[in-house]
């Protein structure tokens, strides 16, 4: 945890509200640090359908390992996250460490370890301890509570600098029903499915298999559309949780993510994951600026986000973002670089409104003083044009700068 | 140009001898600073032949474009190179630029305009104001000698803190040949074909098909593996010359790159293109480390290419690096995310000599304090060994340093 929190941090921290079948616990394990906060548990109740999606490093840690298996199940009692360590790279000895935690967890949340789910998150490379979680698994268990969820969202953070949470409902059926999500991530962000570890939870009845297919919708333009350092972590976890305690309430059981009664709740999903996403970017190490990067006119879909991620984890666009540089031309550098489809004389750029570049040239009316004040702002939006189809793509990212340098020059002492 | 020379320069700079039928010579245009040595005339004799290898950037500058239609005919009898402005994405005011420089050269060198190639390094977008060539090329084609090469090399510089130069003989039959050249190159670099700029000069007499498959087949293990940044350039240019007078001196003339008696001379040329790509790592923006990749056993040579760049360019390596910080979870991280083939549990990891993870996990013999002592040098050996095949690859690349933020936050003012 960094001393000084983001400037981009939101202003306003909405309040979760509990969620029927959820309770929390955070503790005290010392992973390692002594007497910091550094492990949940979520306990959930009978009936829990789950759902995820995970790194595709070809690396993955041995909880990603863990739940990659677990998860063809569709059921969870509960769920462990611990910081500090990232149980990544360990061989063998990681995975006896996620069969012991999950062992201690199913003890405590009375289920079967094949209902546990693990994530973790820190150093790659050290032994994970996973016997000291047996002096806290079962005061954990016991002190659960429904309304703990900043406590948890913070308890997974190691260089965020703010804990990250987003709350939404929506109507299903004639029942209210809530979405609750919190997430970690401030570096190592160039998620290919999922960023570093997110958790969402939900008491609408939803089968494993409709919970799957949202989730995978939603990623797409919410966690996947977001990138720090163009670094993908060993561990990205999203996970999600449907209690379907609001049946009780009226709301109708749904298996499938297209029945058009999720409408609503979809939408709700997906801005849950949209801010939580949104969050890791305004986290990003060392950021100064939130930077929007829009795409339009492109080849494809595909390849709009291809050069949206080529700009958005170019470094010389990034360092010029953070010297508040209206440096299109590096702009130009990065679409060319993508070797997706463009012609230097189709593309317009935008920083902010202002158009810097028109049809392969500055823009006759250029502006320097106008686009200077645009990139003095903290929120950015950069917006190339190509003219050569309608592939349109938006992706959120940071800048680089010399505090991204100096925290992870040293992270690990 | 940068106040400081880069702690990694060579100490050595080697002295260039003549080449018989080139000759050189250097001008203030006054480009972009009044009274700054901004443009390089090279003069080449009669009978000239010339290959290059030109950026794959889908936004190439003018003068890529330019060089790109004239080297269709493989013949030259003069180059132009400028820095300050790179005249690129300049539109059709970069075309008529590039029409205006060569026909100045070609007055003064009397020969055509197709026999004249270009080259600018320096700031995208901005128009180049060719005119400014007039007052100066006369002088330049009147002035130039056969001697001025690390002139010519400190012209073409612009982050740049050293000037790069490289020189190397070979016999071809009976006679000695001499090849020369020279770069430049600090930043954006990730070059997809060459890097930056780079023009290298024989008085070998070598048919252009010759000249281009040496080219071609040396530029792969030099420029092509060596990056700074991963940002690839709109203007990446290098060039070859051979003027032929060492027929003269008997050397034959040879028609093919696959000629058995250019063995030698293809190795020397190997060599002038290795020290230069070194030179251009060595002087990447804020480096403090010269960063050799080394990745073995990978399933194919293109697979262990992509596995080496994707550590190159990892900000999180580069930065632990600065930060000298043997960080090997994000070595792991990079391998994992480059989408190879990769098995976690084959893994084994070195920085230096010394090996600190083992197939899947933390060597047993890890001693923190002699992997420090090794971070602690300026020249580092990263090695990774896959266990999947064959592949093998090396790529040169430095560290990511806060005055690499601190260069490309305000370049452009």
């Amino acid at each position: 945890m960094s001393g000084s929190i983001s400037p981009l941090a939101p202003t306003h921290v909405p309040e979760l509200p509990p969620i029927d079948g959820v309770t929390l616990a955070t503790g005290a394990a010392g992973i390692k640090y002594p007497n910091r906060t550094d492990v949940v548990l979520a306990l959930l109740a009978p009936g829990t359908t789950t759902a995820g999606v995970l790194t595709r490093s070809k690396c993955p840690s041995a909880p990603v390992d863990w739940c990659r298996e677990k998860l063809k199940s569709g059921k969870a009692r509960a769920l462990v996250v611990n910081s500090g360590n990232a149980n990544a790279f360990t061989g063998r000895t990681g995975r006896a460490a996620t069969a012991l935690t999950a062992k201690l967890a199913a003890e405590a949340a009375n289920c079967s370890t094949s209902e546990v789910l693990l994530a973790s998150t820190g150093v790659i490379g050290e032994p994970l301890p996973a016997t000291k979680f047996a002096d806290v698994m079962g005061d954990l268990a016991r002190s659960a509570q429904p309304d703990i969820w900043i406590d948890a969202a913070k308890a997974i953070m190691t260089t965020d600098t703010f804990p990250k949470v987003a709350t939404a409902t929506a109507k299903l059926g004639s029942a209210t029903v809530v979405i609750n999500g919190i997430a970690k991530g401030a570096g190592m962000i160039a998620p290919d499915m999922a960023t570093m570890l997110s958790f969402v939870f939900t008491d609408a009845p939803l089968s494993a298999t409709a919970l799957q297919g949202l989730l995978k919708a939603a990623v797409a333009d919410t966690f996947n559309a977001v990138t720090v350092d163009g670094d993908t972590s060993t561990s990205d976890t999203l996970l999600a949780f449907a209690t379907g305690a609001a049946a009780e309430r009226g709301a109708p059981r749904i298996s499938r993510a297209a029945d058009p009664r999720l409408r609503g709740f979809a939408k709700a999903f997906q801005s849950v994951l949209a801010s939580l996403a949104e969050q890791v970017a305004r986290d990003g190490e060392g950021a100064r600026k939130l930077v929007e990067i829009i795409v339009e006119g492109a080849a494809s879909q595909a390849s709009a986000r291809k050069i949206a991620r080529s700009i958005a984890n170019s470094p010389l666009v990034k360092t010029a973002i953070a010297g508040e540089d209206a440096n299109w031309g590096r702009v130009v550098m990065a679409v060319g670089k993508a070797g997706e489809p463009a012609d230097r004389d189709k593309l317009s750029i935008w920083f902010g409104g202002i158009r810097v570049a028109q049809r392969g040239a500055r823009d006759p009316n250029y502006d320097e003083a106008a686009v200077s004040a645009v990139m003095k702002k903290p929120e950015i939006t950069l917006k190339v044009a190509l003219g050569m189809g309608k592939g349109r793509d938006r992706i959120l990212t940071c800048d680089l700068t010399k505090e991204y340098v100096a925290i992870n020059g040293d992270y690990r002492s």
